[in-house]
């Protein structure tokens, strides 16, 4: 089977960031570790660290001791206070992106805007983010009308740039005044285009990454779009042959948390189908 | 021959507006009354005003007693201040939504982003505004690369809305901080969507308006895409019959600044074809 490979293989930026924040700090640590929620939305990854004796805890409350390590996706704000009043170390693995998005809401809201995330109500950085707006504001994955004059836009990192814009154009359109933030991150927007123009070329795509991971299904709703014979799987294990009879060319995408290694390995199975 | 008639019979309010202070301040001055340039866009009232004795003068500086009408597209800033040190009495036509692209403007400016108007260079609204920005702004019809990161966003008072929108978008696709005030006003909006709707009805479409009239200008292109069978004519006069040959369903749209009886004078003519 031929294989066009994504050329994004490995871990982004932020993604990177914390797992060796998390790596350093465990090699040095004194006392217990932990991370509040998953690390990343990779299961393999986030396995591999609890194999190091790194505890992965739901909730800030049952954190006493030791070092707590946000998450990328950043924490929730009450989460923050209760890690703070206890006077825990805190290493904050969140993604400065994520960040971002973070600060441009709370300006945007203190100047007066009715602040509109453009994102997935249910994921942890729209959780986090809204959070630090004490939960004034609207969560939209669709154009809606909505109460106010003054609209301040801002995008989960991981949202489809095209589909961010639209909603921009259509509270334009309807007379708003808007002040957009496009917070959807470069990396992001880039593994989106090359996917476009992947799947394009290919007679199957597998789209690689953890189930949880927005990035990933943003990425798999891109492939599927242009190609039916999208995939999304996590490991090689996923893989089932008889998804490539009378197949040639096989494209691979991966999300901003699949390690290389795991793009690496499925090219090997795919190759060798 | 059937009519489908606009809705939009007459001025709209800001022309309105205009003429009635000309009309007005010439049934009660002592002295000479002049307009900076032609008050609206229709030659028709523009002559039925020269016609009471109010002088069209083009440059401020040739102007030394009396009282001067700013027209509705508003006037430069120069002009504005010559007038201003010469004592003249000033009454403002300028239509207050175009006032209101300026103010906008010039309050982006000073928040320190980079104004972008999207118009028509040579329209002396367009110029009006960049003349209150001192020039320092960009002036876009289509999408362009611009140098700076922050942009602050208006639309001249009669350009359309979708081309509007489709700039902002894709200055947000490429990561620029947008800030948009949707300026393209209401009855410009109804009357392009209504002259849509009116094109797709009828055989054949007429577009009454001044030669010098932007919006007119719009109202005829969102025909035409409809309609390829449409033509702009100022009166009757420019009606010519065997545009007609073989036609049931005319159409009859008409810019903001086309009085309510040339409407009706041509719908009368168009009937009896």
């Amino acid at each position: 089977m031929e294989v066009v490979k994504t050329r994004y293989v490995g871990f982004c930026f932020g993604v990177r960031r914390a797992v060796e924040l998390c790596l350093k700090e465990k090699a040095s640590a004194k006392g217990t570790l932990y991370t509040l929620g998953p690390l990343i939305h990779n299961e393999q990854v986030v396995e591999r660290l609890k194999a190091l004796g790194i505890i992965v805890e739901e909730a800030a409350e049952r954190i006493e001791e030791g070092t707590v390590v946000l998450r990328t996706h950043g924490i929730r704000k009450e989460e923050e206070l209760v890690l703070r009043k206890k006077g825990l170390r805190i290493l904050d693995a969140t993604c400065p992106l994520v960040k971002r998005v973070r600060e441009h809401a709370i300006s945007l809201r203190q100047e007066g805007y009715k602040v509109v995330i453009v994102g997935r109500e249910d994921h942890p950085e729209v959780k986090s983010v809204l959070s630090y707006l004490d939960n004034d504001a609207i969560v939209l994955s669709q154009y809606e009308r909505i109460r106010g004059r003054r609209i301040g836009l801002v995008a989960q990192t991981t949202e489809e740039l095209g589909k961010f814009a639209n909603i921009a154009k259509r509270l334009i359109e309807e007379g708003y005044e808007v002040r957009v933030f496009n917070t959807v991150c470069m990396v992001t927007r880039l593994r989106q285009r090359e996917a476009r123009e992947i799947s394009k070329q290919v007679d199957l795509v597998l789209v690689l990454g953890g189930k949880a991971s927005s990035n990933t299904d943003k990425l798999y709703n891109v492939a599927k779009n242009e190609n039916p014979c999208s995939y999304k799987i996590e490991t090689k294990a996923d893989i089932e042959p008889e998804w490539f009879k009378g197949k040639r060319k096989v494209g691979l995408i991966a999300g901003t948390s699949t390690p290389g290694e795991v793009v690496e390995e499925v090219a090997r199975v795919v190759k060798s189908l």
